[in-house]
C-alpha cells in the first residue's frame, strides 16, 4: 500500500480513492437543513450516476439539545427519512451520518447497523473530545458500522499535543481518521505535511480531507492531501458549506482520472437546482473576510454576520480580528 | 541564490520576491480599458501603500491596428496618460507596460528610457513568435529597460518544444521569463515541475508566474511557484482579469511574510471601487463554464460567450467543448 501512495500522481488511475459528497450536512449549515425532498432525492441520484462513493445526509443530533421545530429533519437525520429518500439503497452509493460528539445521543439514536440504511457514522470531535469521541467510535463500532473521526480545528492545536491526539485516535476501532481544516487556515504546503503525518500514524488504514475555501484553497489542498496518500476526500456541490464552502464537486470530478466518475451530473444539479438557491439569497462561497478568518484562522461566524449585516469595511474588520485574538 | 531558492518556505522573510500588479492590463480586457482616472489615480497609490513592487497600467498597442476609439487608452497606455497619473513616479513603485507580440509598433513606440516614466517592458507572445519577441526584447534593452518575457500558452505546448523555446529565449538579453497559465490548465503538481524548469533554464536571471482562476488554482499556483524559486508573482485586485480573473493581490499580500506588504489598502480599493465595478455589471471571477475551459485546455472566450448569453446548460456546455479539441 505504502508504495502505491508514493507513486500517486494526477495521471494516475488510483482505485482507493473515495469521493466523499457532504453537501447536505455541511450544506445545511447554510440554510439550517431546508432541503426539499426533490433536492435531496435529486442530489441522491445525482451522486450515483457521478460515481461518488459516499453521501453524507446530515446530522444526528440529540432531540433533547435541539428542538425539532427549529431545523429542517437532515439535522436528525432519521432512519424514516433516509429511507423515504433511498428505500434500501440497493446501489453502490455508501450512506453517511455525522454524530458530534457532546451533541448526540448515539447510545440510543445510532440503531445496530442490521436495523439501518447508514453505512457509516463520521464522529465529529475537537481535541478535548477525543476520549468521548473514542467512546462513540466504539459504540458504533460494536454495532456494525465503518466509522470515521473528523478531528476539527487542528490548526489551533499546538503540534506535540496533535501527535498524541492523532495516535489515541488511530488505537481505537476507527477506520479513517479525517483532517480537517475547520478555519480554511491552512497552505497547501502545510497540508502536505500534515497528510504524511496523518498517513503515517494511521498505518493500514485510512485517512480524509475536509477543507473549507477560505482562502480558495479547498481543491488545491485536497488534491495535494490526495497526492501524499489521504484517500477519503470531501466535496460539496458547487462548494456548499458554511461560510466560504468545502471542495467544489465538479472540481474534484474533473480532475480525478478514474473512469467511473463524471461532473456532468452534478453540473446538472447545480442548473437544476443549486443557481435557483442562490438567486434564493442562500449564500456560501468565497469572500473578502473568510480570507481574512482564514489568515487569521479564526472561527468563520465573525465573518458570516458581517456579510449578512451588510458591511464592507474590510480592513476594519481585519482590525476587529486582531483585537480578538 | 539557489541555496536560498531550496530554502525557501512559507515562514520565510523572502526579499527577492516582487509583487506584481497586472490589474489594469488583465483587468482591461474584462471593461476595455474603460477605467476612470480616479480608479486609476487610487490603484496606484494603494499599490505603494501596500508595498506593490511593480504596477502595469496597460498595453502599449499599435494606433495602426486598433482605432483608438474603440478602446479605453489604456489599450495605447501612451506616456502623457502615464504622466498624468504618476508625474515623475518619485516612488519605489516600478511601472510596466505590455507590449504584445505582432500588436506593437515597438520600434517607433517604445521610446528610449531616458525619455519615458516606464521601469519595465513586458513582450508577451506565443511560442511560434519567439523571434519576433527576442527582436522586440532586444530593442527593448538596447532602449534602456528592465524586460520580461511573458510566453503564453505553454499547456498547448509539447515538452521538447518547450524546453527549446525556454532555451532560445533565456540566451536573449531578457532579465524575467514568465510562466504563465493562459488557460488556467496547470495542477500545483504540473506548476511545481514546470517552475523548476524555467528557474534552472534561467540561471542567474529570473523568472515570474501568472496564473488564471479557472479551476480556482490561481492563488495555489502562485505560491507554489513560488516554493520553488519563482520571485515575479502576478497578481490582480480582487483576482480582476479576463474570464476566470487571476490570483488576488489580497490573497498574496496576506500570504507574504515580507513586513513591507500590506494588504490593507487593497482591502479599502475593493470597498471604494471595486463592489461597484461589479455592481454595475462588469463579471469576472471563477464560475463553472470557466472551469470547463480550464479542464479542457480551452481557450476562456467560449465561457465568456456562454456566460454573456445567459446559458446556464453547463453539462452540454462540456459536450461542445469536447467536439471542439
Amino acid at each position: 500500500m505504502q508504495e502505491v501512495k508514493e507513486k500517486r500522481n494526477m495521471m494516475n488511475y488510483c482505485p482507493d480513492i473515495k469521493v466523499f459528497d457532504a453537501t447536505m450536512r455541511d450544506g445545511g449549515l447554510v440554510n439550517n437543513f431546508a432541503f426539499t425532498d426533490e433536492f435531496v432525492r435529486d442530489l441522491y441520484q445525482a451522486n450515483i450516476a457521478a460515481g461518488v462513493d459516499y453521501m453524507e445526509f446530515g446530522y444526528r443530533a440529540s432531540k433533547n439539545m435541539f428542538k425539532e421545530s427549529e431545523f429542517g429533519k437532515w439535522k436528525f437525520t432519521s432512519e424514516e427519512d433516509l429511507r423515504a429518500i433511498v428505500g434500501e439503497n440497493k446501489t453502490p452509493l455508501k450512506i453517511s451520518i455525522m454524530a458530534d460528539a457532546g451533541r448526540t445521543d448515539y447510545k440510543t439514536d445510532i440503531l445496530p447497523k442490521k436495523d439501518s440504511v447508514v453505512d457509516i457514522i463520521r464522529v465529529a470531535c475537537y481535541i478535548h473530545q477525543i476520549p468521548l469521541a473514542i467512546d462513540m467510535i466504539e459504540d458504533a463500532k460494536a454495532k456494525g458500522y465503518e466509522v470515521s473521526c473528523n478531528l476539527m480545528a487542528v490548526s489551533k492545536v499546538a503540534g506535540e499535543d496533535l501527535e498524541a491526539a492523532l495516535r489515541l485516535i488511530a488505537s481505537s476501532s476507527v477506520d479513517i481518521l479525517y483532517l480537517v481544516d475547520s478555519f480554511g487556515n491552512f497552505y497547501p504546503e502545510q497540508i502536505a505535511n500534515l497528510a504524511k503525518k496523518y498517513v503515517e500514524v494511521m498505518g493500514d488504514k485510512q485517512t480524509g480531507f475536509h477543507g473549507h475555501n477560505n482562502q480558495q484553497l479547498a481543491f488545491a489542498n485536497t488534491i495535494e492531501s490526495c497526492r501524499h496518500g489521504v484517500n477519503y476526500l470531501d466535496v460539496t456541490v458547487n462548494g456548499m458549506g458554511r461560510g466560504a464552502g468545502n471542495c467544489f464537486s465538479e472540481q474534484l470530478l474533473s480532475f480525478l482520472k478514474n473512469p467511473k466518475y463524471s461532473a456532468l451530473p452534478i453540473l446538472d444539479l447545480v442548473q437544476k437546482h443549486v443557481l435557483k438557491m442562490k438567486a434564493d439569497g442562500w449564500k456560501w462561497g468565497y469572500d473578502i473576510p473568510y480570507l481574512l478568518t482564514g489568515v487569521m484562522n479564526s472561527h468563520p461566524s465573525s465573518a458570516i454576520k458581517f456579510i449578512k449585516e451588510g458591511r464592507t469595511d474590510y480592513s476594519w474588520f481585519a482590525h476587529e480580528l486582531m483585537e480578538m485574538d
